[in-house]
């Protein structure tokens, strides 16, 4: 009754080149870095029934086959030959990815290629900083390399993303900080820093991000269930509504993704701010049965216009597979569900469907789908 | 099944004088003062289709028609007809009014006589001590004046209302402030103040509170989404538990208002203190196809004795109509769901409709219904 | 089709051995010391209806019928006879018994003749240390004995409690006290305590969970909705996030009790570390009608080998049969709903129902069911 003809993956990540074992696939339905409880697996998820429930019948399967054999299936497709079937199953037709984690993971053009769809790239600001710490001798020639590398790749992305906020937590200053304070924050982390460090100085990640703005490329935040390390409450939303204000009007619109378990409050972030946008993210997948109900929850306070999708995935196709269709489910019989009851039109109901998967972030990242 | 023959609106406002444009009725659909933004609209949001549920029919049009037929029925029959309308199709027997909002709104004896209900006026604390301050000259007597105007509204209110906490954040100090320190505030307010400036100085705030609760009117504060600009986590009611401590066993009752997206934290406070009452005000009107699922959260931990009902409607009728349609529609079928499964007796779940939807209010109130 | 043919409760209270008036009943269902609001009643609680649903049938009478007829029929058979009633009737198979709280309730071995099941002893951290204070002439003799009897009680229990975190929030400083600052507080601590007093200062607060956790049993921490006094938002689990990293890798295991209403929080934690665990504990009683949203909510982020069920139930019967029959109903909709829509396979499903229900924690406590 709800269809989406198109669907925008508006915040993925590439997938692994590599063949998985029993043990790595199921180290990546976890969260965090840590092993799961002795005497327990995390294929007992949601994550790990909702890709039991999906990804089988894409490689030929039946629905919840016991993960042995789907991984026995998978390996005798191919890593390639599996990661296409579930890519092309998935009902993504754009994915925007974030180029920014390291592993053997796939680029925007073999995701397009793979999953026969369109693909663009997302830079992600913290990484490439790093980069430019690295090629760059003083202090002076890594802030201009740094504005210029920005400027550089905002001209093929279209989208930077920060991390500053699950890694550091969303309560950081909302002002750009002084030249005097970045100048001093860049010698004390370019002195100190072994080629490849991370960047982690609050004052450096600020200025990343008004310089990010300047660009007027949207600037996609992460929110919301973040690194396993950091407080969980350092990630809501609402931390960033003085920067939200801060950076009103001038022309960059701001994505908040993920955002669960305080999902409702980037809706209200959105509902506030012209250009606040949010989605659920990984939300879906990690949640499963329950990506319904996560999606009511958003539709709550955020104005149709300003909801995007995305499936967060990252290394498994099946995440990708697994976000998209937890999300078009959902869709279907949350939208159909109030069209049947008459609380919606069910043209309403239609067009909004529309807009959420794919014309929103259509309008948002400038695509022509 | 569940029917409310009566249904008194704790809390609302009056409605618009003035005919309305398609863009000056989009605006009252929005929160805060800012535009939608650009491609979208505030009709693509819970309220907007809410109110085209709702709304068409009381002005015979089918349900779900465009904005803008609607619009031009509505100005068909004027500002006063279709007024009319609406607020006798709301299902409002009693209207309790805050005055104390600018604009051309009409008073309690105008939406009494439009509603063909009752109607009792509301007096907003901050807007009562700005007039007091406008006609005060010094101190001393802008301190008399202030206790004195209490003292004569309480006469012919129903209650008090603050939103100091939404204005302010409710993380304020729990006791009463001293004499010294109230007279000092007030010396530097009155000394910095233009005629007509509101009233933000904290201590002031806090001194007026304390003298409504010495009035042992009902007092009615603000929590949850407030003001636009304000961190919605400092409106979360929990930050009322010391004030609710403070003011137990005086005689006065508290009543939070509205409260989501920390409704469950208004309920567990009504759990707790006797004289702690909770509704979800707007937020219904805000959630639209979502509000049974907010009415459900908020009855897990509210005795149901200790909620009530309110629109929360500003300006357009529309509003009222929403918020009375949205929350009889869901009690029905919150309650009437509970009493089909077992869960509740069905004459429990009618006598618990009937309590929320009028008797409590009733109880807190005096009033004679 | 989804049973649960064993149920450990792993955390709850004895019974009252005493006759129970309606007052005193009635204050039993209530949260907190403070009497009901007037012309209100705690029997009007989700709590209330939940007793009156699922009660009256194991005595004899029909569901719902009206408190006094239910306390009538509760006197005729009494106290004893009652009581083996409902707690037979309520699916527990295991007890485990925290017995450090006041009042003329049952212990350990009682709770299993009268609800023909086992029955465990949980230690509460806080009354063994005012035990020992009350007999240890010293700070050197009761710092001894303090870690002696610790040592003692754990070869009898199978759990240590503690309610540090709702008496006086969950925001400690996540490492163990130096050995001075234990020395100076037990110092103060003793030198101004009354016999009885109870353990309030926080750094022997830690010391305590220290000493637990070296123990190696399960140490179980409450959180959420704790004592009425406290601040709610002060007992939110993230708050133990680096406690939680404190304590990894230590071989204990932690175990945060009820979480509502921020029980998403809890399920985060026992996603992230392999350590933890979580409940809902009485927030299923508390949330009656809505318990199965409630469980939904926590299996949303909860991986489905660190879910455990208890009742939480304290002085009543009927809460251990509320807090019960309200996890296997909830429970059994759940995963049964699930399974019908084809999200979990069937299989799995009962699967999980079993684990929850009894299987974890008879891995967590090493129960032989």
């Amino acid at each position: 009754m709800i269809d989406t003809p198109a669907l925008v993956d508006q915040y993925c990540h590439g997938v692994l080149r590599t063949e998985l074992g029993l043990g790595t696939f199921e180290a990546h339905l976890g969260r965090g870095d840590r092993p799961p409880a002795p005497g327990t697996t995390f294929f007992d998820t949601q994550t790990g029934f909702a890709v039991r429930r999906w990804c089988p019948p894409l490689l030929g399967l039946e629905p919840h086959c016991p993960p042995a054999r789907y991984l026995a299936r998978r390996r005798e497709l191919g890593v390639m030959e599996s990661g296409r079937r579930l890519l092309r199953g998935s009902g993504i037709t754009t994915y925007l990815v974030d180029t920014g984690l390291p592993g053997d993971l796939t680029g925007p053009g073999e995701m397009a290629s793979a999953g026969d769809a369109d693909a663009h790239e997302i830079v992600r600001l913290e990484l490439l900083a790093e980069q430019v710490a690295d090629t760059s001798g003083t202090v002076e020639s890594f802030l201009g390399n740094l504005a210029e590398s920005v400027h550089a790749a905002a001209a093929n992305a279209v989208a930077f993303t920060s991390v500053a906020g699950v890694r550091h937590g969303l309560a950081f200053a909302p002002q750009p900080p002084g030249p005097g304070e970045v100048r001093g924050a860049a010698g004390r982390w370019l002195a100190a820093r072994p080629v490849g460090g991370p960047l982690t100085d609050p004052v450096l990640l600020r200025h990343l991000l008004w310089i990010a703005v300047a660009s007027g490329l949207p600037l996609q935040l992460h929110a919301g269930l973040g690194e396993p390390g950091l407080r969980l409450d350092r990630t809501d939303p609402v931390l960033l509504t003085d920067f939200a204000r801060a950076t009103a009007g001038l022309g960059t619109d701001l994505v908040l993704l993920h955002g669960y378990p305080y999902h409702r409050h980037a809706a209200h972030l959105a509902g506030i701010f012209p250009h606040v946008y949010a989605d659920l993210g990984p939300a879906l997948a990690r949640t499963g049965a329950r990506a319904a109900a996560v999606l009511e929850e958003i539709l709550e306070l955020a104005p149709f216009g300003k909801l995007l999708f995305s499936s967060g995935a990252h290394g498994l196709p099946e995440l990708h597979v697994v976000g998209a269709r937890l999300f078009t489910d959902a869709l279907s019989r949350v939208l159909g569900g109030w069209a049947a009851e008459g609380a919606w039109s069910l043209a309403d109901a239609q067009r909004v469907a529309r807009m959420v998967a794919a014309g929103n972030a259509g309008r948002v990242y400038g695509l022509t789908t």
